[in-house]
């Protein structure tokens, strides 16, 4: 049903579009056309109400604990979207009567949901009716909604109800007090909620305007409340011709915006704030809010960010302005305090919880298109130290342990502590990732240490950045053991990337990113101490500390006979069995149907990128030329790791892709890239109920830039190593280093690398350096293969 | 839609039925139709979802209060009657396809839901649907359902999802914490919830049984768990001709169960005795388990209790098997700390709360036909005392103000604040009951003496009743205020069963009710007073001041023009609008679409019986020979009032109709009671959407026995004085009367009454006295109209 070449002339490879309605894949649109502007998501449920329908608005970092044996989440704010529309007094839905045309499509460039539908009721009358909606990028409170109903044929009535509605839950757990609703004059509603746990205000207002063939309607509309609702019934008589227009601006306020940091906060002055803001709104009208939103949206993302691809099939252009238009909508750009969640704002999927995912496959984008996002995300983390002091404080270890799922910076650790049902035992089971999946405190000094290399940003280094890397490495001090048998230093007991395999003992993903942190603080902690108005106390003897564990720590390295790295200390000693199964399943997880998790666990099978995430993190580092990284290690890992990787988490498939374009095998790269591009604009319709993958999002501007585009960084040096797949002709993307606006073109055999400042330039392309001022351009060699 | 001529021989005028779906009336149905034992209650939606649909499941006594701002209510509990159908994938929806023949009945004899369409699929198969259902009262913890899918054209693949479901929430509020979910083998399930704030455990458990032509299918189920869900997804291949056979029973379990007062408990022990139970229904199954409730409603109720009308228009006769249906399954007969919501337990209104509707509207049926209930009923306000001293207190009084709204009896209080929208000023509206509408304290004391002269119950009368009267007396004593310029006590500032009079003064139905109930405390504390083993301190004091005040109260008297007793001190100044335009009006409170509350709080517009109820009331106590309550001063008020009541409450109709019949115009009764019984088995599509009018049934019992039947009592006496109306020719029904079962058998000109244990009966019947043993028989006369 989901038609992904739609829009034409100007608007060619800018929609993404439903053409056909059903009811039993509603949440695959909702959530891959949802709106939203960092500050707000909203999903996008039609205006009508189906069964099955999930209608989910979510204002970022408004956490809260629904009940005390629950973990906080982002909870579900009151609906401001459905319109209850009756035609002679019977229920317009698209599942009753007939439809004609339909098409629904979000309008990428514009961020624009668009929706038109010729229908004739179970009457025989016929009708047009359009829906337009937008989140605005320009006013980050407001929400605009417009729609018309013309009478096709016969004079009808055309009634419905519209308001606001807070009977919303989140699949059940409600976090929301009953609050105060009021009804202003005859358009105005206003209605307040207040979270449960955390204490969070929210003033939902909204304002109705009709117009009847562009005359304003007159009749007041019924008002009605109930509990946790208010809203306005309207009725029009429309005869054949006539067109309805309806707009609908609501403006969302909490009481955890910025703009009360530090103030005198009261929820009146909220409220008022809500009315005045809203008042303006009206007064300015759908049209004028709507251009001011484009606008913002050409000037700030698409002129500025976007990632353009001449490819045979113009999807690839379409995925790339997808993956774009949802990192834009995910980003908290306005505030620090707030993260990305691993369905950003789409859907209840992860309960708006922060993972590693941030860090390694979505900051990429902000690091070199948006380092004014990417430095605020590194913020949250920075704010989140105090949560991550109490979780390894929690565990009996030293310096900051970074939560595996991570809300609001203090609360730490808020991974949920049960799963999905086991087939075997018919309960549920344990989420081990909180407790063992450690690795995520590297990860975030990984991101760190990119974000410095990138911006160069000192002032971050010195107030956050040191701080982070150092209690990161304090950690790791802490958590390694020593093992007296082997004489080195050793990590039992975890889980890596990889989450098919549970309590393993020194995973090699794990080990070598702890080795990386600890490194990192002694280089940096090095370079400190050199200067005298340092401020950490006792570096000497935590330089000391951290050397010797990383000089002790195991590093798993390739095997002698075929330059395998184990995964861990057991994986490779594993019974095998037939995977085929379930890599040519379109679904994922499909192995639980045959298995449980513990029989998983014994075998070799692999659920996402571990083994092979090191190549690709680490070569970025100071570690890029660790003889047991090399080109050929990874080239033999590929071979190993690739076939026995089911890609079961929407993590793995920008990592192997990325590698297998490394390696030479672009075309492997260019089908895992597709792949990648399908997790969410594929044709599977119900994996994205949840919310969209934002990790997999970012992994498609990973694989386009840092993959086909081939920009790395190693150590300070940026890299920029294009090698396109066979369909693609030109690649063309931004880039900022060091402060400066890059634009980068590359065809198969020429590069080209301007600045827009005129100033000079240094980058390395295929293992050769090149610096220049205002551009450089270089052919592109034909055998590249072999390069990195 | 709704059809109420259903049924044909032995089931005439037993069922009730709805012959035509729509989407647009789902309420109706699921609280008319819905089912219960008192113990649970269970609105009957559809096993397939509707948009609009309610699914609610009640535990009486569950009370819990879901946030520090709301009031304590009824929890919906998790719901186990939603199935997914889907035919070849696509979902069974009468909205969808094509529907042949549909009924959907409530079988009142044996309590049973039943539904059966035939559907043709939009594929265009054709299949027979049959659905049953019933709520034990045999087995009060058990809920029975079974459907059958016959596929009657084509091989189709009959799929279902069935399970337990605990995201229902109370219209958005949310009562319980998330608990534990476990699948047992391959059909059990359970699912355990907890209430937030009052910490009852509640254990669902259900199981299921498939058979295909009469064999087990042994295909297994899968199992899905998801946030507070856990269900099975069956799929059945079937042939032309093939019927499938579903049952699914369950059963609902709570730490508030009687069965724990007193004994060491623990959740542990709840689950296990909730399967093991289970076990035992399975191992019978639907069959033998229905036969066994539909054997206990023969036995139980229509054997003992049945109300026989042989009437002209058949409907009466449905109509009175459809008041005893519910005041059956209404009422929490197997433990006496619950009480009767204003909804009962089939809908959210009202919160699951009781009010003075109980006493005077639905207690008149377990007093005469089972008062073993009524005793319940009764220890629910005895042990209600110290939520009303609570009250008392709370607001400067002495002795016990019982609460307008009660749930869990120690509460107290539990009005709700806010009501709903202002017209004019677009804000809620305070609701003032609890505080002003204070003459349910003298109810209670109402029901009590109703109570203990109906049954001579001296036990309960010495542990419960002197003291309820005398605190409740003690209560009015505290409240009456002292006018010193009239020289006598008033009472300012209430509201009396009038609601649309707020904050009036002398309030006649008020002021009288606490001049009964203080006279009452008088006469029943000189009793015990006289007794050397009285237990109550200082009974001397308190009765001369019990004496003092009711001798003093100013007592609204008829005025001396034309006998009418002013409703409160103002009401007979107040303007007078033409109120034809609401009394015609199909739909309750359509006055409010033109005025707000203060506007009718300032005219002679009366929302519900008022005066009028005080001539019902007093007129069975030992104030029945008062000369201001005469006769004459009856008619005088009928005819001053009914003109200027709305019956906007469904309280109304019965007393009115009651009072027509004594005043000679059964015509006017008749059409009354016809109205009455409307309230939900009229042809209003959304009046029952909250629930059913628990008052409005009682007072359809209450219309026939002791309105028709002429079933009285006066200090002691017992009067039977039938007076049918034209339509009636003959009535029948049981009398419990001092522990004696007596049989009373009317027609326009005869009367027979006979007494089951063959024992002395007498009574009083037109004014006459009669006495005799086992059974007596006399003419009614033809003029009867002035006896009373």
């Amino acid at each position: 049903m989901m038609d992904y070449g739609q829009g034409s002339g100007p608007l060619k490879n800018w929609i993404v579009a439903e053409k056909g309605f059903s009811t039993a894949h509603l949440g695959k649109s909702e959530a891959i056309l949802s709106l939203g502007n960092g500050y707000l998501g909203l999903r996008s449920a039609t205006e009508e109400p189906y069964l099955g329908e999930k209608r989910n608005l979510f204002v970022n970092g408004t956490f809260n604990q629904a009940a005390p044996n629950e973990v906080t989440e982002l909870p579900n704010m009151a609906d401001v979207t459905r319109i209850d529309i009756r035609v002679d007094g019977g229920r317009f839905s698209l599942e009753l009567g007939g439809t004609e045309t339909y098409i629904r499509q979000l309008n990428l460039k514009t961020a624009e949901l668009q929706r038109t539908v010729d229908w004739t009721s179970p009457g025989g009358k016929k009708f047009r009716f359009r829906f337009r909606r937008f989140v605005s990028l320009q006013s980050l409170h407001l929400i605009g909604m417009k729609w018309e109903a013309e009478s096709l044929t016969h004079p009808a009535e055309v009634a419905f109800d519209s308001g606001i509605d807070a009977q919303q839950s989140n699949s059940g757990a409600q976090h929301f007090l009953e609050g105060e609703r009021r009804v202003f004059g005859d358009s105005m509603l206003q209605l307040v909620q207040r979270t449960g746990q955390s204490g969070v205000d929210a003033v939902i207002s909204t304002v109705h305007r009709l117009s009847l063939n562009g005359q304003p309607v007159g009749a007041a509309p019924s008002k009605n409340m109930a509990r946790r609702k208010v809203w306005l019934s309207f009725s029009v008589q429309l005869q054949p011709g006539d067109k309805l227009e309806a707009e609908k601006l609501s403006t969302v306020h909490t009481s955890r915006d910025s703009e009360w940091t530090g103030k005198p906060y009261s929820l009146e002055k909220l409220q008022e704030r809500s009315v005045r803001e809203l008042e303006e709104h009206a007064a300015a009208g759908y049209e004028t809010l709507f251009s001011r939103h484009a606008e913002t949206w050409k000037k700030e993302v698409w002129d500025k960010k976007a990632v353009v691809a001449d490819s045979d099939d113009p999807f690839d252009q379409l995925a790339l302005r997808f993956s774009l238009y949802h990192l834009t909508v995910m980003a908290p750009a306005h505030d620090d305090r707030m993260g990305i969640g691993a369905k950003a704002l789409s859907g209840e999927g992860y309960k708006g919880h922060s993972f590693w995912d941030t860090e390694i496959f979505i900051l990429p984008h902000f690091l070199y298109a948006d380092p004014g996002t990417a430095k605020s995300l590194l913020m949250y983390r920075f704010r989140g130290l105090e949560g991550a002091r109490k979780k390894a404080k929690a565990n009996g270890f030293r310096g900051a342990m970074y939560p595996w799922e991570m809300a609001w910076p203090s609360d730490g650790e808020v991974t949920p502590e049960w799963g999905d049902i086991d087939i075997v035992t018919g309960t549920r089971q344990k989420i081990l990732s909180g407790l063992l999946e450690q690795h995520i405190s590297a990860d975030v000094a990984f991101a760190v240490w990119q974000y410095v290399n990138t911006t160069g940003d000192r002032e971050f280094l010195e107030h956050c950045g040191y701080e982070m890397v150092f209690e990161t490495a304090d950690f790791w001090a802490s958590r390694l053991e020593w093992d007296s048998g082997r004489c080195e230093y050793v990590i039992t007991d975890v889980i890596g990337p990889d989450e098919y395999k549970e309590h393993v003992d020194n995973n090699a993903y794990t080990n070598w990113l702890a080795y990386f942190n600890l490194t990192l603080a002694v280089k940096w902690a090095e370079e400190l101490a050199a200067d005298a108005s340092a401020q950490f106390g006792g570096l000497p003897a935590r330089i000391a500390e951290w050397r010797e564990k990383a000089e002790k720590l195991y590093l798993p390295g390739p095997r002698q006979d075929d330059s395998v790295i184990p995964q861990d200390d057991t994986y490779l000693q594993l019974p095998e069995i037939d995977l085929s199964k379930y890599k040519e399943q379109a679904k994922v997880r499909t192995i639980y149907r045959d298995y449980n998790a513990e029989q998983i666990n014994g075998f070799q099978v692999t659920k996402q990128a571990d083994t092979m995430l090191l190549f690709d993190l680490l070569g970025q580092t100071f570690l890029h030329d660790d003889p047991r990284l090399s080109e050929a290690a990874k080239r033999a890992n590929f071979a190993y790791y690739e076939p026995r990787t089911l890609h079961d988490s929407s993590l793995s498939l920008a990592t192997y892709a990325i590698a297998a374009n490394d390696i030479g095998n672009t075309a492997l790269a260019y089908s895992l890239f597709k792949k990648a591009c399908g997790i969410d604009l594929g044709p599977a319709m119900d994996t994205s109920d949840e919310g969209i993958h934002a990790a997999a999002i970012g992994g498609i501007w990973k694989t386009a830039v840092s993959g086909f585009g081939g920009v790395r960084q190693k150590d300070g040096i940026l890299e920029i190593s294009p090698r396109l797949p066979a369909a693609w002709h030109a690649l063309k993307f931004p880039l900022l280093w060091r402060g400066r606006r890059l634009t980068v073109e590359a065809t198969k055999d020429r590069l080209s690398v301007s600045v827009q400042d005129g100033g000079r330039i240094e980058f390395e392309s295929h293992g050769r350096k090149y610096g220049a001022e205002g551009r450089i351009e270089l052919p592109l060699g034909r055998n590249l293969t072999v390069n990195r």
